[in-house]
């Protein structure tokens, strides 16, 4: 895409009503826009890195045999009563038709799934059965003051499993544990798995997997040397205190090599497990045939991972004084292609003095032809695009200053410069990194595909 | 995907509380369950045909330069108190939090959309622009009662463009409405433009994208010699007469072969344009520095496609007695594979007497290894897959009848049938058709391919 013509621009300074760096990084760099608290319009390169977020889920989703639906976000009063919810929940807006039917708005589908799955359930052989849907989902929420990562409208992967037995729900669990760290890693994240209350929803133990950030609402302790992690809420143990599982404190034989204690810190929760027992089954009275021939309410679990909230903790993660630095996996385009121009076009920008000036913006397509003998900058961009590579091409007449502090806002991960300098070649550089390599651009294309 | 875990199964009879052949056939087949009137869940196979639509919307979008944004649907009550929709427009859906702030849920989005992007235009060099989104809309209807056709929540492709004149935005709707026409000729839709009024949004003409269908809730006069086509409500002329534009009454020179006259039809709106004029621009006090250096209002266009309805109304002209009949671009799978089994087979299957049965499915499972010397089923679903092709397996243990019912019902457009008869070779046909051939796999695979 021709930056000149992309509808986001970057802006000088942060908003001053934003207070952490997701909010003030992403609208900068121009991915979102806030409407008003807790809702954000998505740019053009905000909804590419959500689409990608989106697709990852959505792929570990599939593999794991999730089958995708997509359910309604009004619901009948009538669902939400017969769970309680209704009056419970108090982050559930509720909406009233001109002919005073009532309706929930989707914060959770627990009301729309279970009655929707079990009237396709007739025996255990039918079980288990996993569908997730990807959608937005409404909380009405007091306070929404962390951009992406607490809002009253937001983008959601929420899978609902049913089975037969605690016994199979245990060994979904397990495999569904397996594919969140897979989407995880595959966005460039490093999860901890903690037990933590169940919440509104269940009084079972859920699992959270928490992404370690300053900008995290939650405390955990984690272990040095194992897995183990809690969140601090629920914890009985403290930190610095020897690790409950590889390195008990009673004097107790340690496992061999476990010697780890407990250390704090900020996590902000990117994905969720609830065991929800029998109660959706039993609230709805929807059973199935057991092996014994008996009526049988399901056991439910429910698995959440937050995708706008995930944009938002990926731009807490990854970000230096400069800008944003997406993984690969997420980035909105492969490679930033900044074409510095000739003198002129530098005057033009200088005199201009903005990066969004229209007119400094039309004297670059003037300069869109170059001195012979080079590589034009629309060749670099054809030739990469044809590689299979998605291209972001800042052709704009605005001065090297400008186009190098943009790139660094904007954060894609490969910046390659085309200038009268450079002759054939590109100089390419990672963003994050000095290390600038003079390659051909078939080079620069074998240093990305393979 | 094999038939046995999918998540949808097809039901012997229509709900009765459906009255249009696309409600019908779309929860009978598995495509859609009903909530409550006007909010349907989708199935994964209903997933699968929504998202190809949208794809194709977006394709044609883009190309025509627009650029993708996803905007909220909790709207601020301000936004729509400055356009005067708060309290004209009776469809908006109206919230109130918890602290008694006040929302509306988008059915359109201008007035988001306005502060959006004249917030980063400063002068006729930064326009025109356009954007779009493909998101859900909300309208609080009297009555929803023809499915996918007119629901309270529903999928829309709606884009919005600034001009700096009227002349910019008629040539952009000269633009739009190629991109349109070519957006549901890919659908396998024969669409005609019509003019119409412009409804609570502007009080100039409006154009409608009208597909003819019996469950229409429109009349159009359309010419049977000219592109000549004019909503029913606001026409001048009447069923039988002379074409206004090709066939004028009057005795006066025809246009070179002209001679048509009009036919009055049943038909369903799938996409409208809207001339907002400089209404909103206005609204808001939201203006661009024009070419006299004066500050102007921009002219706005708004343009929808309902991509819910359109599954709908493809469900609408594509079917017969015996279900339906997708157009290849939107169908959920490209071949539906059928494998006839044993005797054996057979009789589990008419034993258990129904196509859901999970009995009659393990018995499929334990048929799953065929006779030696004939390509197995598995072997065959494999190879369509590495060809390319998406393919729903029909591996179930129920009677030949049976599935061939379900095929038809589900509507997918290739059928190929495998059976102890067909030997190395399937039996494959068109849905619709009666024209069988037997072929070999890489045969059938070059037929669609190619």
């Amino acid at each position: 895409m021709l930056q000149s013509r992309l509808f986001s621009k970057t802006l000088r300074d942060a908003p001053k009503d934003e207070e952490t760096a997701n909010a003030k990084l992403l609208v900068r760099a121009g991915y979102v826009d806030k409407l008003m608290a807790g809702a954000y319009s998505y740019m053009p390169l905000g909804v590419r890195v959500l689409k990608k977020i989106e697709q990852v889920v959505r792929e570990e989703m599939d593999a794991m045999g999730g089958q995708e639906v997509l359910m309604p976000m009004l619901h009948p009063k009538a669902n939400w009563q017969a769970t309680g919810g209704w009056d419970s929940i108090d982050v559930l807006f509720k909406i009233k038709s001109r002919t005073e039917k009532e309706y929930a708005l989707g914060q959770s589908e627990e009301e729309v799934v279970t009655p929707l799955v079990m009237s396709r359930i007739q025996t255990y052989k039918d079980l288990p059965v996993a569908v997730y849907q990807i959608h937005w989902k409404f909380r009405d929420e007091l306070r929404a003051k962390s951009g992406l990562l607490r809002g009253r409208e937001f983008f959601m992967k929420d899978m609902y499993s049913f089975h037969e037995s605690q016994e199979d729900f245990d060994r979904f669990y397990g495999v569904a544990k397996q594919a969140y760290l897979k989407v995880f890693e595959r966005l460039g994240l490093v999860a901890k798995v903690t037990e933590a209350s169940g919440g509104s929803f269940s009084e079972k133990i859920s699992y959270e997997f928490m992404v370690l950030t300053d900008a995290g609402e939650d405390d955990i302790l984690y272990c040095d040397a194992c897995e183990f992690c809690v969140n601090a809420e629920i914890a009985k143990q403290k930190e610095k205190d020897a690790c409950p599982k590889c390195g008990p404190p009673n004097g107790e034989a340690r496992p061999k090599g476990g010697k780890g204690s407990l250390t704090k810190a900020r996590a902000s929760e990117v994905g969720n497990v609830f065991d929800l027992g029998q109660k959706y089954g039993k609230d709805f009275d929807l059973a199935f045939m057991d092996r014994e021939g008996k009526r049988q309410y399901p056991v439910m679990g429910c698995y959440g991972i937050g995708i706008s909230r995930l944009m938002g903790v990926l731009a807490e993660k990854f970000h230096d004084e400069s800008g944003l630095l997406w993984p690969h996996a997420v980035a909105p385009f492969d490679v930033h292609l900044l074409r510095l121009g000739s003198t002129s076009a530098k005057a033009a920008a200088d005199e201009q003095g903005t990066s969004s000036s229209p007119k400094a913006s039309t004297v670059a397509k003037a300069l869109a032809d170059e001195t012979e003998g080079h590589s034009t900058g629309s060749e670099v961009y054809q030739d990469l695009q044809a590689a299979g590579l998605t291209v972001l091409y800042d052709e704009r007449a605005v001065s090297a200053g400008q186009k190098f502090a943009d790139a660094d806002l904007i954060g894609i991960p490969w910046r390659a410069i085309l200038s009268p300098k450079t002759g054939d070649k590109i100089e390419v550089k990672r963003r994050g990194s000095d290390d600038v390599k003079l390659v051909s651009v078939s080079e620069f294309v074998k240093m990305l595909v393979s």
